[in-house]
């Protein structure tokens, strides 16, 4: 199964018909994954072995504005920066569109306005895909569901399949060869008062991809056999916590969560640490502060920035305990 | 099945016989765990889930002397401090020494020199309570074997079953309820140009005992079930590499084993992490350094110092690169 088998799948109706228009523009939230995702089960086609849940970052995202050009190529702006042909992130983005034009050729000028760091641990691959079908769909007027959507940008990063919504988001793994049941739904539940923190430990690009940790956890990682173990027991919890409001549910849940993806990693070999000496430092405050009586967890992703979860009531006490910190509330 | 049921075990014969010396006298060195001990089958009898494997050092250790005194307690002298009776250290001593007087009351003057910091995670436990029992055989002419001794410390401390032999020893795990398979022995290989460094980080004592971070990591930690797996995967693998020196083999595979039960800790909750920044910092520095071509690989045990893993024909360069390093020849 390739993805192009997917995609035809989805169109059964040709893809070409000119019922496009001048532009197609959207916009995507990053979304900060509460129970991770890590590891596929099939990797040409980003399909998880796990099921995960995230929180949309309303404000953090990607903008992406896209036309049919008269040129050979596409031509893609990053933050105003028109991208060299040869860039990774180029490359990965033309491959992406190649499978929506199998029958005729046409190319895109693509802009896209990201407000967070490029491949740092801060999913710009999920809010870029995602706003990117977004896009697509908007320009050539597919009309696809929600649920297409979310398979389709699952095609160019797994994680962008949940970038299609705001508020908690459910990812599915399925179980299908095809992927056809492995789509993000959002989940019902809101929480006004809950609040996310970035701690931006650094902006650098990292040394290893999440996709290539991914893979190397899952071929030399002894402990990995045990991370479908973890999220079948962390989804229900966390589910729960929604549910009830019950906030050390919810951060203890996701802090454990990520703990538990990174110690995978850690006894991968080569091994993978995507702690920087001032993300340990920043985890030890936390953890001291959380045993004075702060409420406070946190959740990192492959990168070394931390992500932390707090209470509106206490936006205060975090401001002051971390001077740099963004702010973010999840539901405004 | 209790302690002293095991020590009776031992003692076919009257434990208080009148054939003790006026000083008993011996040092034991401590042992830097190649394949880890992380977890217990019998937490009474400190019955390992596992069997380990380690290196002496031999020039680090505790060397202890003990005489019958004509007190109504014990009294520990450590390092020319008298400790006080309620410090941990002293109450665990003194219960050890209850298994060996059950039915007469003696009491002892101990003095213990350490040259290694307490309870920093360099095994000072481990060479502690084998020298203690050493002492003891020697005191009251036991004459017991190295393999009654080492089931003996083994109640003292898990690791301590393996501090009673210099170079290479293995600690078997055991299947018995009692134990009695349950003891160290050495192995037959040595390897002269082997060379340790400790990277000491802090000195200070750690935040949370490995007993109890061991008994956290059993009773909490998605991954520990995938421990055991581990250590069947690398200990055939540290005696190939033992046996046919190859180095990389051997500290590719330790420095695994260690992150691996560091990684089983960090998804314990509440998370046990035994990692400073500063402990990162050098990790990386040793990451960096043989991307570049230098075979150095490191271990770590419950505390946050590291021990490096390197040969002879390199510590030049090893003690460039780490100024504050304490190389020790391992085979001197």
């Amino acid at each position: 199964m390739k993805k192009s088998d997917v995609v035809k799948m989805i169109f059964d109706h040709d893809l070409n018909k000119e019922r496009r228009r001048e532009k197609g523009s959207a916009f995507a939230p990053t979304n900060i994954a509460l129970c991770k995702y890590w590891g596929k089960r099939n990797v040409e086609l980003n399909l998880p072995v796990t099921s995960s849940l995230s929180i949309a970052l309303p404000d953090k995202g990607a903008l992406t504005t896209v036309s049919v050009c008269n040129d050979v190529s596409d031509n893609i702006v990053l933050n105003g920066n028109k991208l060299n042909q040869d860039t990774p992130f180029v490359i990965r983005t033309c491959q992406f569109l190649d499978l929506f034009r199998a029958n005729t050729k046409w190319f895109l000028d693509i802009d896209i306005k990201m407000n967070i760091p490029v491949a740092a641990g801060l999913a710009s691959s999920a809010c870029g895909f995602a706003s990117l079908i977004l896009a697509l769909n908007d320009l050539f007027n597919w009309n696809l569901s929600k649920r297409e959507l979310s398979i389709l940008s699952r095609l160019g990063s797994g994680s962008a399949s949940r970038s299609l919504w705001m508020g908690f988001v459910e990812w599915h793994a399925g179980v299908q060869a095809d992927g056809m049941d492995c789509y993000a739904e959002p989940l019902r539940w809101e929480w006004p008062g809950l609040n996310v923190g970035i701690l931006a430990v650094s902006h650098q690009a990292k040394s290893v991809s999440s996709r290539e940790a991914m893979q190397r956890t899952i071929d030399t990682s002894a402990l990995y056999g045990s991370w479908s173990k973890k999220v079948a027991h962390d989804m229900p919890l966390l589910k729960q916590a929604l549910q009830n409001k019950n906030f050390s549910l919810l951060g203890g849940t996701s802090e454990s969560n990520a703990l538990t993806m990174h110690a995978a990693m850690l006894s991968s070999w080569p091994p993978v640490c995507y702690f920087l000496p001032e993300t340990l430092a920043f985890m030890q405050k936390i953890w001291k502060l959380r045993q004075e009586g702060l409420d406070i967890y946190f959740t990192q992703d492959a990168g070394p920035n931390l992500k932390l979860l707090f209470l509106e009531k206490n936006a205060g006490d975090v401001k002051e305990q971390f001077h740099d910190i963004e702010i973010i509330r999840v539901f405004p």
